[in-house]
């Protein structure tokens, strides 16, 4: 335990493509405690929230006086936030039309009550993300600001006059489907050339094999033979291109003109202050954030360019449980 | 006169192209009194805006009592709202860092005084429109709306949460400089492929002669012989368009796939209800407005695409002059 649980204002959970992440979450925010449940393909839904449910009820064991604390979930895929329902959740393909609300509400209520009193709160992994490091990370003290998460697929979220902006419908943010060149390969979504088919960990993998194929030799991070090709990671790839492996920092310096392309038409819609990339992807560090900003400093219009920092995101792996949770914690009222 | 301008409620200028349009702007809003000025790029800033006082007063006399009457003015280029400068515009290439307000300002003042005690406001034309159509034309009843003038220039404005949204410098909504192909012509602006080299009205006009001198004897009405191809106008092809011919609704189709890769991005990011798209070009109508509505509907993603409506501006050419009045009055508390 680290450190005052009793202290504690919500439970975070991040619902992600390896691991369900929870967490105790106190102000600050901190993290005060952590769980962490491995995720399986074929687990039918029910299944894994019952399980969650009770990591849940361990957690907020530890705190003093067992309080009902609100509960957060973020989740990668199409969320109805409203509802409460992932309607379909990229690494968990047996989810449809799941009812991840009242399934954990239920699954938490006191024995005797259907449902949980307190709060429980499920919203988009890029929302969650963007509510983070919009109010607690790197943009807590602006305005307006842009976030984007790399990984498998390239998500965003906007924080516009100070507020988290979700739209008409709540489907707000989608970055990773502006197009970026209208004859481009087809997307999943439908679309052509979208950014995520330009910059998404797939797209990573591929260019390094096709360079480490055309031009292997000259890879020092391929000669020393780390891996089989076939094995190869958008990770592996990304620690490559931070120890500065030449082929790698070119892979990463051509996905950083792709998301200059896109950012630089962000920055001249929404003129904002800051421009928070974060996910996986993100962490290649140098090698993408230089040349996103050249680019971005080439393409967009002066003022607005210069307007806008272009920096990474402050809370790591823990963005996902602490904006959950904190968005919980406000909409819940604790 | 038309109608009561003894309810006035402020003055409109739209300082445009061709002309300067002022307006007596009641209740409604609704234009009581129109006025045109002349536009001499030879004119020297301090003379124009010395006429532009006298007209503003002569409509001012009309009113009962003579009131002094907040003045809004809208005008093309780079604007400093809150300085209330021109810092340049592309009508008049004379103009370099023009204090409109505080020249405006004194040339309104009352003998004996040095400046006006009503505000007077300055702000870009596409900020004007979008204040226009968006709270008293076709977005007036939506809280999510984007605006696009497409003329000479491509520019944009956004109402988001109920509010126009100018983002952290006041240089949001440029929209007409968005990527939309990475490898595209230079624009004026330094990038590459922008939205406005595709679809400005230079662009109408040079896809329009080219398609003349390869194919001109198909076209009905070129063989009609209206014209010089050297004087050849986008209103001209516009006119054609919407009279049918094949040659000017290819031109505005083309231009409207174009609009729809960028209005298709802007709607994945922001989730508007209404996309409202203005100026001389979108005076095409149906050949531009139905190849907009059919690219944005096969790359949005479906739920944002659906929920968006494109539809036209419903101020026509009085947006100009009922935003600018408009946001003075509601500025100087009118």
């Amino acid at each position: 335990m680290t450190a005052s649980p009793k202290r504690a204002v919500a439970l975070g959970v991040d619902i992600g493509g390896t691991f369900v992440k929870a967490a105790l979450v106190g102000p600050g925010p901190a993290v005060l405690e952590r769980a962490r449940l491995s995720m399986d393909p074929a687990e039918p839904a029910e299944a894994l929230l019952r399980r969650l449910s009770e990591t849940l009820r361990g957690l907020e064991a530890l705190v003093e006086g067992r309080p009902e604390l609100p509960v957060g979930v973020g989740c990668a895929g199409l969320i109805d936030a409203r509802a409460g329902v992932v309607r379909t959740s990229p690494n968990l393909p047996l989810w449809r039309d799941v009812p991840l609300v009242a399934a954990l509400s239920a699954g938490l209520a006191d024995p005797g009550t259907e449902h949980r009193a307190a709060a429980v709160l499920l919203d988009n992994d890029a929302n969650v993300f963007s509510f983070a490091e919009g109010f607690y990370g790197a943009a807590k003290d602006v305005a307006n600001a842009v976030f984007v998460t790399l990984g498998t697929g390239v998500g965003g979220g906007l924080k516009l006059d100070g507020r988290l902006y979700t739209g008409s419908c709540g489907y707000a943010g989608e970055i990773g489907h502006m197009t970026i060149d209208p004859d481009g390969p087809v997307c999943a979504c439908g679309n052509r050339g979208c950014l995520e088919s330009f910059v998404g960990s797939a797209s990573i993998v591929r260019r390094a094999r096709k360079l480490i194929e055309e031009e292997g030799r000259q890879s020092q991070w391929l000669s020393s033979g780390l891996r089989s090709l076939d094995d190869l990671t958008a990770r592996d790839v990304g620690r490559a291109a931070q120890a500065g492996d030449a082929l790698a920092v070119r892979v990463f310096g051509e996905a950083g003109e792709y998301l200059g392309v896109a950012l630089a038409g962000v920055i001249n819609l929404l003129n904002p202050e800051v421009v928070v990339l974060g996910g996986g992807v993100s962490r290649a560090g140098e090698p993408l954030f230089s040349s996103v900003r050249s680019t971005v400093l080439r393409r967009a219009l002066g003022l607005s360019g210069k307007c806008a920092r272009i920096v990474p995101a402050l809370l790591g792996e823990d963005a996902g449980v602490i904006g959950a949770a904190m968005k919980a914690a406000s909409a819940g009222g604790s």
